[in-house]
């Protein structure tokens, strides 16, 4: 089960509040590559787990330190929002700044709907979505998930990095991008536990191979009618990457 | 920040593995009366509170509580699908109590996209939407909301008891049913805190009333036209409920 | 059976009309807290009603007058858009106010897909979404439900209120304020007429208490690791709201 | 605006209530081919219409004439869900007629979430999407719009026919059909009052045709390599349907 | 099955990029009127066909046509990204052009999300939705289904036509209008062939209208109460359009 | 641009159709895991693509090719659909092995949208959703992401292959495996090509490290509050997978 305390897993701090920066913050709240999104595919990855317990054990241990990363950026959210202070919110007359905010450029929700506060959406507003819960139920694949979340959800972060020029806020982004390096890593190292490459592929590798048209299973096909040839490269010829075939 | 232990909030058993209550269970986690929503709600309504401190601590208390359970009930749709054992998923032959399972009412993205375990979505495979987290900035709006989850909540949990035969599931169910018995008590309490409908009425109350068009205010409006007279009732006549009009 | 007449229940008028304003009132419309959701909402409930007359009757009523309210919002909408009349819509040259507007902070979809006018979405062009017509057959839980969605439309025209300078959307707006006052009330009327807290609580109350855990079902959890005592308040100790307990 | 009364359309009854059926329903209130859908888009049509009043007078009353046929399929859901009366809903011990409903076959979502009645839904359990309410501004675009929304729904409406041997459905049934046929002429109508292909096409028709790239205006484009002639009808030659140009 | 060359089917290019009419072609790319809809429904539609193989030959046809439209769109996306070019994309210093696209009126997902490059998703980054894929089994019905697309597709294309002043836009939506005029009289003519209005109509014309309730299928039912009388028309006297009847 | 012949990729039969099994094959079309998100996913990684053109021509070749495996599963499922052949589908008397089959186990949508055949859907009839077309704009990413659909994807096709006993649909399966195959081991040969691990990470690596708070950058977190130590492995210490830290 779940405990929490009422520290951030580290500093969160808006100099200059910037409402247009917090509708760029939901991405990673909210988004396909967001902290919603891995929080829960770690936790559904552990609670379905059915082999090694040491797995399990280490899902449940990032899955929950996710669910921090979400409550920093929400946090981040509703700093970069203040100007428009909580006791003003309802009764203020038409001012411009907060107007202007609200038309110009942020996402209008998170004054219309969550009165300046963050939202289960993305930058565009659009709803946290569950399909996006990757549990496979097949270990490997599911590493591969999970490195994939953390590869585009530091591309996220390094790209929110360069849209501000806040101290805090890049001081904070530095810190969610050192974890997302990290947890690109950890997720690889377990593949590498599996045998790597050649341990793993082809993925589920349950699935006896001599059942599989076996002709096409290592051969590049090219659809190209114009009779330029296809991109030669290390997926063309050699061996293949599990040692099982040629290409 | 958030912790955890590998124990459950309470014990969940099954003693006859039914993969179609694996299927109704996904509509208590990914439901729109289910836990992944109300974790979600109450974690987002804290991380924008910008009132009372008592408030945003108690939303991140019960908060976390939730996500105790989601892990109970994603570790009951596992267990309602064993018999499909782990070692067994991939390479299994045609057998038919799995097919049969998964053909014949079970929710088959349970096997065929996570390998007999839970998804983020609910009983009819619909994915969670992060819309359904409310979170409005305002405190007694957000009270009613959580009411208003805890309600359909433990409608539906009571429903599920009657689906099932397991004295395991339904032990489960007891614990769960008897929190949300507690959660809706809880957010009924602050609403007294704050003065009951007295206090909080018309949400929000910091909207100033004499801006509004008063005289439809508290007026019960008919559309029919069948010459028939509307219901009457508390609504149609007597004292507006906030003390501050008349029917 | 619906009738309608070529009156709004309203006026509606615009003075300068505003695009950006045009695309806020689409929350009002088309999103979680609008006029859609309720008017599906009360009918939903209505033609599902299995208990009083007297409350389907009630909601049929209420469902119907918001149609009405839809209605004034999509043709405040399409006012806001007019200066780009209809004459001139599709075969304008490239003109800056029109251009600017689309491109400068209105939805776009209400030119590019709606050639000016409403659409059935919100203000970030999220679609409306039928799973928030909330109606669990149970009829405390649905007043509960409207209630929520009375109070968070309310604080939602209550914010659409602060962005607009306009005489006439102010007016309009002071009206469908006004309606959501009365409706808050008259949800909570039924509810005291259920009995009020006693009489409904734990939702639904017609599951057997005995059945559930009882020992946990007034007691405040805390999952705090911190050694700081949770939050104290009505919903810590005293007899509980329904009366049937003691926190 | 907007008025009831408390008659049905069209008499709705049930001999043998049938949950399975119940689901089949929930295509025709929630789908894409369904009545929400009709009703919101035609509402939405004579709202943001600018043209002749007579046809936004039209929509409006066949807009608000759908709206009937929502209350009459719910009400057939509720009715197809009986013999799970309603004053057994939440008290009723494990009984096999119900739970072998909601396991096997029915929308388990209509006795989870709605207490035996029926959901904004499709036959799946998809939430209604409000992206498919098709209001374009440009009439001849939402008369096409309008007839094929009433092809695909009376083409649910004779599969559903097909699907129940219950009198009551059936005349039911034979009563929605027959007004999908009327609203299919009714629509064609409006476009052979715009002068038919020759007065419409291309549309919009108000963009000047001299700025399309007019030698592929009127050809038809073979994408096959497979050296076999492309079909050839009334589209690969003879003059085009608006009297423009030559195929 | 299908190929490709590298060419597009017609020349894009952009003279001056502009960030916020990427985000406009996203409306093309993956709205409900855009080319993944168009692309999809005729594939779905062919691959389903059970009729005459004329019709399934040139779905395909037309079908793989539109997948050469969505690279068009998707290439004019990038170009219109551009100044942010590919190399200085992850590493670059904030800088005001960059921030200020991102920041006021291009859809921050394409930075955020794609690195400068196309989403599938429309003007608001709502995901393309495969329900807008109408494929019904029934030709007449798919048909209007395909006309309506090329109806709504082709205002769209005149739409963004209207709000770019780039030659090089304004000459590939020149095209591409082009072909949605041609695709309008290519799914009319169908219809022609299989006898007009008097051929297909009502749709589906293989239920026997003895069972319908013909009192009804040809009259126009009016619900106003304000005692005017209802639009008179084609549809309200005179001959059906099917022949069979009389409004 | 794209071309297309009428063969399919590889032959597609059925024995003895089945009306479930059509169901479990709309998971591999419209499902996350499915072929329509593959061939969007390449095509657009590909009209993104701003690196070397070999990676670009490699990414439109393939995805090429996934259309080709829309179309077999498309054609598989309409296969499995007869018996409720095309002629009778729309004026056939209610016959129990159609009624059966609609009622008791497949996609009901398959008959009462599509008329026998297939919907750009999953196997529980939630629309295909273009969220899931993952293009980075960084090539790494991108590649994770494509070996992870892949690894999903094998996995779906070979559970599906367990549920079927049909010869035909075993067959196409072990095609369709097979190019599951060697889809992996391209994706990952190219991460190859651009290095390895040790070139590739931290993903994405044009981010300057220093800037990253880097002594949290190998560190594996634990958030255990049992006491237990944290799962150890190859994670949690020895030099980090990317040469440049150590755990
Ligand atoms: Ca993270
Ligand atoms: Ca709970
Ligand atoms: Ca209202
Ligand atoms: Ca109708
Ligand atoms: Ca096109
Ligand atoms: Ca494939």
């Amino acid at each position: 089960m779940f405990y929490h305390d009422k520290k951030l897993q580290y500093t969160v701090r808006v100099e200059t509040p910037d409402p247009r920066f917090a509708r760029m913050l939901q991405q990673a709240i909210g988004g396909v590559e967001g902290e919603i999104r891995v929080m829960l595919q770690y936790l559904f990855q552990a609670w379905g787990a059915r082999g090694p317990a040491k797995y399990r054990d280490m899902l449940l241990e990032t899955g929950t330190e996710e669910i921090a990363h979400v409550e920093m950026l929400a946090t981040a959210v509703a700093m970069n929002l203040e100007g428009a202070p909580g006791s003003m919110q309802e009764q203020m007359a038409k001012q411009n700044p907060l107007v202007e905010a609200v038309m110009g450029g942020m996402d209008p929700r998170q004054y219309l709907s969550a009165g300046m506060a963050a939202l289960a959406s993305d930058a565009n507003g659009v709803p946290f979505d569950g399909s996006h819960v990757y549990a496979s139920g097949n270990l490997a694949a599911d590493m591969y998930a999970n490195v994939t979340a953390e590869a585009t959800g530091r591309a996220l972060a390094t790209r929110l990095y360069h849209l501000t020029d806040d101290p805090g806020m890049k001081d904070m982004l530095s810190f969610l991008i050192a974890r997302d390096t990290m947890h690109q890593q950890q997720w690889l190292a377990v593949l590498e536990e599996l045998g790597g490459q050649q341990g793993v592929l082809p993925i589920p590798n349950s699935f006896p191979q001599e059942k599989e048209k076996q002709d096409v299973s290592y051969a590049f096909f090219s659809t190209a009618v114009d009779g330029i040839e296809p991109p030669s490269g290390r997926f063309t010829s050699g061996p293949s990457l599990d040692g099982k075939g040629e290409f």
